[in-house]
Formats: C-alpha cells, structure tokens, sequence
C-alpha cells in the first residue's frame, strides 16, 4: 500500500467493459472532476498486459491525485484483469461492498479492486433442464448509484443495451433480473442479415417508424415473422431505408417489452446512452409505463459509494 | 423455338436459388432419369451471365435431351435472370402454369421459362402501417408438388430453412403464408453472436438438448431472453458445446412453432432437407401434430406437373 498524503484524496472510479474504457476523478464530496474515455476494452487487452494499459492511461491520476480506485465491469471477468467471483441474488450494496477483489501488482501505486457482478437462477420447471443461470458486469454499480441518485430502492431498473438487463430490486437489495439479447440481435439483423440491404443504418431515430414497429411487435407473430417484413416493406416501396431502420428497432426493443411483465401506470428505472433511453422510454410509454431516465453518472454514484462505505468499513 | 425430335422428349427441370443451383431431367411419365447440382446460386452469377451458366451446367441435356426446360427459385427475383413477377395469393397451380415468364434468349437450344413466385398480404391494424406483404419463390413449386404426390389440396404446408414458410391451402391453392427467419437467425446466432463460442457447431442432432430448448422456447420470456442461457450454461459448466448447440436450435426452431395456430391431432406437410425435416418433425410432435415428411422430390414433382399442364393448354 503506497503512502497516501492529504493530497491524494480522490477516487479513481473505472468502468472497464468489453469494447470502452472509461475513467472519472471524484473528489471526496462525490463531485466527478474530470472524466477520460479509451477505445481499450477488455477485448483489445492481451492477458498481463491489463496493468500497463492501466498505468498508461490513468498513470498519471494514480500516481498524483486518487487514494484508491474502483473497477467495475468486463475487467471482472475470466477474460479480464482479475477474475472477480459473482456476487449471487439478493445481493445488496454492502453484500458487493463486501466481496471486491483486490489486484495485486508490483506496478500499481495506489491500491485497485474490482468489483464483482452479480448472478441469479431462474429455476427451471423443464423435466432435465438446470436452473438457468444469468450474470451482469458492471450493471450492479449502475443500479446501485440510480438508488442514491433517485432514492428509490424498490422497483424495476432497466439497463438497455448489446445485453440489456431488467433487475428487480426489493429493499435496496436485488433480487433477480433477466438479460435479453436485444442489441446485439438488432446489430446483427441489421448489418449481417438479408435485411441489412434494405436499411438506412445511418439515418436518425424516425419516431413514427419505430412506433410502427413497436406495435407491431406485440402480434402473436413473433419476431421471427415480423422482421422479414422490413425486407418485403423495402421489396414493395412502402417504407424507405430511413424508415425501416427505425422500424427494425421498435420491432426488436418491443419484443423485448414483450416478455415484461408491466404494470400500467408504474415506473421504471432507465439507465443508458441518451440514444438509447429515447427509444426505451417510447416503448415503455406505449405500455403505460412511466421511464426515470439516468445516464453515466449513475456509475459514479455507485462507485462512489462503494468507495465511500470501504472507508466507513475498511 | 427449336424444332424437337422425338428423342427430345423429356423436361429439364431446375431449382435456381440464392446458393444452389439443381437440375433434373424427368421423362414423359414423370420418373426423374438424371439429377446435377452446382454451388452456382444467383448470388454467384453476374447480371448477363445466366444464359451462359445455364448452358454451362445444362447445355448437352438442353441440345440432346429435353424439350422444355422449367425454372423455378430466386433466378426469377429482380436480381435473377429475368423477373417473373409474384402470382397473388389466392394462387392455385393454373394460375402459376398461366403465369410463365419465358427467357429470349439466341443462345438457348430449347424454350425456357420462369415459374413466378407468390405473393401474400397480412392486413395490418396498426394506424399508418400499411398491410405488410409476405413472399416466396421456388417454395410454390415444392406446394404444388406435395399436392401432386400426398393427393392432399387442403391443410398446413411448412417449408423450413433459411427463411421458412407456412402455407395454409385450401382446395389446391395457397391462401396465405407466412415467412420465418429462423435459418438465418439460427445461423446469425451460431456463427457471429457471442453464444457462438460457447457451441460446438459441427455437433450432431442432441435430441435431449433440443428438446429442452423447445420446450423452454414456449415460456413467455421470449427467445431474446432465453438465447442468452446458451452462454450462462456454458460459463457454469452445466452443458457442454455440443448440447448447446442443439439446445440453441431447439429455442430458435420452438420459436418459429410458438407463434402458430397449431391444433393438436392435425397433420401437417412438411418439406425439407433430412437434418431440418428431423428437427420439425420433433418440434411438432411436442406440440402434438403429426408431420408427412417430403425431400427433394416435391419440387421435381411440381415443375413436371407444370409442364404436363402446358402440355394440355399450352
């Protein structure tokens, strides 16, 4: 453990996911003071060589400004820098306060934890078939700081994204969440599939098409079905690359509203990209549901007050 | 026209699709005497270069042997050798015969055509959303073949594959049908997604596995959710790369299946290869319908019927 002066009173908080690396300065009030962003994920970074790419871009705050630092995310994982174990459901803030793992290396001049994800069961009633297990990385620090954010610690968060994540939160505690593949079926859908030909991938968000999309989606039909429609829509001049874009995406984000279980007139969490949160917040809308937006500082709340109970707790 | 001898007697049937390119020749009672396939689908084939491509694979059957030739498949698509437009469904097999396209074309030896596709309309009642149309081609010839060999003009036509069918016919011609991605989805999710390193693709058929993954596919959390459990059993060791594999096809197939009116007792045709007829054939079983199973020999079947029906009206 290095020497820590008055000086060196800021935490270094990390979120270290499989294709970003990003990494803010938050001072001892929990006021972010500057914020960096690297095209290092986990997927770029050679095993041994996760300290070194640390050191290079976060060297400098490390060595002159943060006492600690807070990993969350992919850098978690087998594939990652240390392997951080799960963290099973119910698990609350003091249970993954409880269970971050420290790096060791020569290298470091201040001391690095990452902090575990969680894992919860889905039990199967399926003659032979195991429970079925889900994982999040990273997203437990997100929920976590949209509580201190919103104070809210009951209800449901949702977490859009390539794996987006529904948690259920009971008593500031989760209980259980389900991941559904959605943006990854829209990436490959719409740049690996038949349908790529047929669509505008760079055109803006048009609301209406992806309305269009969304009720759609809630037919009996199924995906399955309803995507190969943006092909024949295109085939017979009704809609247009721009359009169908859109409506691709309220067909694929509406089949994941699909399998929820909303209750008009209730809210949700929503945490992710501005882009994304638009889209989510239409969909929930078209149930009845009301969405409490969040975006990135919703991670540095939560490594803040990870770091802020190990002081209490050390 | 060329001027046919009595040797020239038999019909040169060929099935010209996206990836493939089949042939047969079927004599004057309807026997298939000869088959040939080539990786020459339409999407090998520069505009311009059919005529050449088909004298290439077929030229000495065209000149020796047969008197007409029948094609049917993407090679009537905008991007084949000449656009046979779509018949509107309801479409029964004399109005396929009456809508021929057939090719101009000085480097031919004997009179080709086209066989169009068949094109559908689901209404739609979503404000602004036009009805969405539904397309096939080639698959109309297999129907109308299954017709000729079953004897069976009414009931459930199911055409898995890349983009599977579901053709509900009614006293010999096709009402409406429906189009599934689930070949492209399961090769999408097998091949490029994240689950793609957890499977042992080149694994045989695992019965137990599939049928786990079927009977998962019908719960309500969608194939969204449940595709993302061939990546957790795998991160816990609870199935093994070649059981995921079957077990992912399981919830792809399952979900195709979940989104039919399927009554049990019923009967069903199905067309296919061997390993997809298979997976169907015990995918309906669960859901209590019983599957005729038909190869290949569906769509030889239906272009000599054809080709017998212009005989009688030509």
């Amino acid at each position: 453990m290095v020497f820590c002066t008055p000086a060196k009173s800021e935490l270094l908080a990390i979120d270290w996911g499989t294709s970003a690396l990003r990494g803010a300065l938050i001072d001892s009030h929990g006021t972010v003071l500057e914020e960096r962003a690297f095209a290092r994920g986990i997927l770029s970074v050679a095993a041994g060589e996760f300290a070194a790419v640390f050191n290079g871009c976060f060297g400098d705050w490390a060595r002159d400004r943060a006492a600690s630092c807070l990993i969350s995310g992919m850098a978690g994982s087998k594939q990652g820098w240390v392997e951080a174990a799960y963290c099973a459901c119910p698990a609350g803030f003091d249970d993954v306060a409880a269970r971050l793992t420290w790096v060791v290396d020569d290298t470091l001049t201040l001391p690095v934890a990452l902090v575990p994800g969680l894992c919860c069961e889905h039990p199967s009633d399926i003659a032979g078939l195991p429970a079925l297990p889900d994982v999040m990385r990273g997203e437990e620090v997100q929920i976590f700081g949209a509580m201190q954010i919103t104070g809210r610690h009951d209800g449901v968060f949702v977490l859009p994204g390539t794996h987006s994540k529904w948690a259920r939160v009971t008593h500031g505690r989760v209980t259980n969440f389900r991941t559904f593949m959605t943006g990854e079926f829209f990436a490959l859908l719409s740049q690996q599939s038949l349908l790529a030909r047929s669509i505008n991938a760079d055109a803006p968000l048009d609301e209406i098409a992806f309305c269009k999309g969304l009720a759609l989606s809630q037919r009996a039909a199924g995906l399955l079905h309803h995507a190969f429609s943006t092909r024949t829509l295109a085939l017979f001049g009704r809609m247009d690359g721009a359009e169908l874009a859109s409506y691709l995406s309220g067909l694929v984000i509406g089949e994941e509203l699909r399998a929820q279980d909303l209750q008009p007139g209730t809210e949700v969490v929503l945490m992710g990209s501005p882009a994304l949160t638009k889209r989510y917040t239409l969909a929930l809308e078209a149930r009845g549901v009301t969405a409490r937006g969040l975006g990135a500082e919703a991670t540095w709340s939560g490594l803040y007050a990870l770091a802020a109970a190990l002081k209490r707790n050390p």
